[in-house]
Formats: structure tokens, sequence, C-alpha cells
């Protein structure tokens, strides 16, 4: 799988996505992941991507030209083009599901007040929205959808991590987990996990997840798992 | 306003909150943001912070002890212990909007497959999730709600930045946006934004609104605007 990510900020691509996890994953040729300077695209020598809107209004929106034209650049049969933005379907796990599907992915981090709205119609095949909260840029919201696909292809994460009954994956928020001491400063591990019965520990940890998603997430519990 | 986050990756904070928006409030002093690292508060020499789940599982969690040490370290009496979590509330603007409120705000960030219950039941005060998917860890979501927090803060956004309406704050996704060129391919700019007449231009964008937030987002008009 391939990533492609056009930004205003290629360096900053590369810290979270080369430590632990997916850092190994790119080391181990698991997965690419290209930062793309959108100024390379620009038509003068400041490299100017913005300008501002029509019918006015403070801020800056990012030009068409230069985006359609980094796409262009990159896109080839199996590419899928994605734009980070408040307007677009909300990220969960079934979609993240479906994108480690995909071969290519060409990403548009936003930036500024906005971008021209024939970058949306014409140039974007999807466009995601990891939350209901407004960020500076949609730099951190790429890379959140980064991690979370990459995590999921074959060989991404080892036996010990992948086995692992998550939040979400399941429709229940995860069981509490404790781990040494058995006693600090007085707070104690529940005994059922201590007692080596295997399937007594196994109904606590359901019984737990359950009555915590009932209680933290009630939503959850009505949605089909996919 | 000041971020203590305490974390295993101390310096993937440095890459995406130094540039731009978030960069520049560092700079100016708006905020201040200290990465930690959870390993000077281990008790061993190879910086122990994990070890395996009691009652068996695949997967390391996170210790207590480091963890409660950290942040007792870095405590004061005005703090807010924040920790990164799949079972946290759901972050939105109005969450944003409160913590851009609190002075001091601790972040501890998960990783391996969990964090010991008792710091959980002892140490925090809220946990938050930032969406319904999951992540290697709590870095990203610690550095999304940082910069959804920052950009709230006074002074953080120029007047030309702040006064925009944006999306989530009004309970309505943005009206579609251009720039020059008003012709790019074929695809024209929307004539009463080159018209001039502001009332006009005013009451398209705000039809525009209403008519992409009930396609794409009805449930945001029946939330109260926080």
């Amino acid at each position: 799988m391939r990533f492609d990510i056009i930004t205003l900020f290629p360096d900053i691509f590369f810290g979270p996505l080369n430590e632990s996890i997916i850092g190994r994953a790119r080391k181990n040729g698991l997965v690419e992941i290209n930062a793309v300077n959108l100024r390379d695209f620009a038509h003068d020598e400041r490299g100017t991507v913005d300008d501002s809107p029509y019918g006015g209004g403070p801020g800056m929106l990012m030009k068409p030209e230069p985006i359609f034209e980094a796409v262009e650049s990159l896109r080839r049969a199996n590419s899928l083009v994605l734009m980070t933005s408040p307007r677009g379907k909300r990220f969960d796990q079934p979609t993240a599901r479906k994108l480690s599907g995909v071969e290519h992915i060409i990403m548009i981090c936003g930036h500024y007040e906005g971008v021209d709205e024939r970058v949306r119609s014409e140039l974007v095949d999807i466009e995601i929205s990891i939350g209901d909260y407004v960020l500076t840029s949609g730099n951190l919201a790429a890379m959140v959808i980064c991690d979370a696909v990459i995590r999921l292809l074959p060989g991404v994460l080892g036996c010990d991590e992948s086995s692992f009954d998550e939040s979400f994956s399941s429709n229940l928020l995860e069981y509490p987990q404790y781990t040494r001491p058995a006693e600090y400063r007085g707070m104690k591990v529940p005994e059922v996990l201590l007692s080596g019965n295997h399937a007594e520990i196994a109904a606590w940890r359901k019984g737990k997840a359950f009555e915590l998603t009932s209680q933290l997430r009630p939503d959850l519990l009505d949605k089909d798992t996919n």
C-alpha cells in the first residue's frame, strides 16, 4: 500500500509516522508514505498556493491549480483521492478497514480557511472527517487516518498485538486490565484475575466489557458488527 | 496555558506542534508544551514501563508506578489529568472550548495494549476519545486535542482567522468557497459570488450551509449551540 500526502508541511509527517509500529511497517516495506510539498506545484517563485475568497470574507483559500496538478502527477488507475474535511464522512473502524484494502491513497490536507470547491467536486473521491472539532489544518487528520489504516495491513501488527480484542472491533469497549504489582498503594487487582481460572476470567472480562459499554457508550451496543 | 504530555515518544511532539499556527503560539508564549519521557520514571535501568496483564491475554500493559510518579512530579493545584482512551468521552468542539479554559493539562498517552486500570480509576480526571477508531497509540490523539484546544486560546488565531464562521461552531457545515480563477478547466465560480451584492452573497452562503448540513450531517441541525 502507498500513501501520497499533499501538504504544506511535508516535514511534520516524518515524526509521528516513523516511530514504533508504523515506523517498523515502513522499514519492512509493508507501506510507503510519501509527503508531497504542495508548493512545488505553485505557479510563481514565491510558492503561492492560496488566494482570497470570491464574495469576500476573512482568511485565505487553497487555490485549485496546484492541487489539481499535484494530484494528476501522482494519480494512477487504482488511486483513491481522499481529502480531510469537516464536511466529510465521519471516520470509524469500518471505514479504516475499507481503506486498508486500497492500493494507493492520495491525501489532500486542507489548510488556511478552506479549499476551492472545485477541488472537492471534481477531484476528490472521498472526504473524511476524523471528528466534530476544528483543527488548525488537515495534517493531523491525515496522520490519524494513516495510522488507523496502516495498523490493519497484513503483517503490520505482531501476533501478540493483532489478536487483542480491541474496542470498536467488537462494538464493545475494553474490559479493565491490570498488571503488576498485585497491590499498589492499597489498590488491589481483582481476585478473579489472580485465580488462574480461565473460564471465570473470560466471564468476568465479558461482563465488565458489557457493563462499561452500557454505562459509557450504550450507542455502540445497537450497532451492527462489521 | 501549559500542557505536559507524558509519552513514550517525546520527540514526535515537536514536529506537528512546531509548525504554523501552533508553532507561532508557542513562540509568542501563549502556550507551553512540554513532552515528558515516561521512561525517565521507570524503576530499572532498561526503562521498563510495561508488563503482562493479570489473567493472561496477548500484549503488554503500561505499569501503574511510572505513570503515577510522572503525574505526581508535574501536578499542581490547578492541573487536569487527561488520558486519551477509546473508552473516553467523545471529543468535540464544546469540549475543546471547555479545555481551553484550563490552566494546566497533564496528558497521559496510552501505548501497548492498554494502561493499568488503577491509573484510570485513581489518577485520571477525564478520559477522552477523538473518535471510534483504533490507533497504534494515544500520541496522535493527544496532538489532535492540543491542536484543537490551543487554536481557541485568546490571541492564537489572527483576526482574519478567528472571525471565520467555522463548521461545528455554529452547528452548520461550511458553505462552498471559491477563489481565482473565476473559470478553471470549464468549471465556473457561481455568479452570485462575483456580483458584489453582499446581501445576496450572505443569503446564498447561508442557504448552501443549510443545504449541505441537511444532506450530509442532519444530526448537527438538532444540536444545541454551545
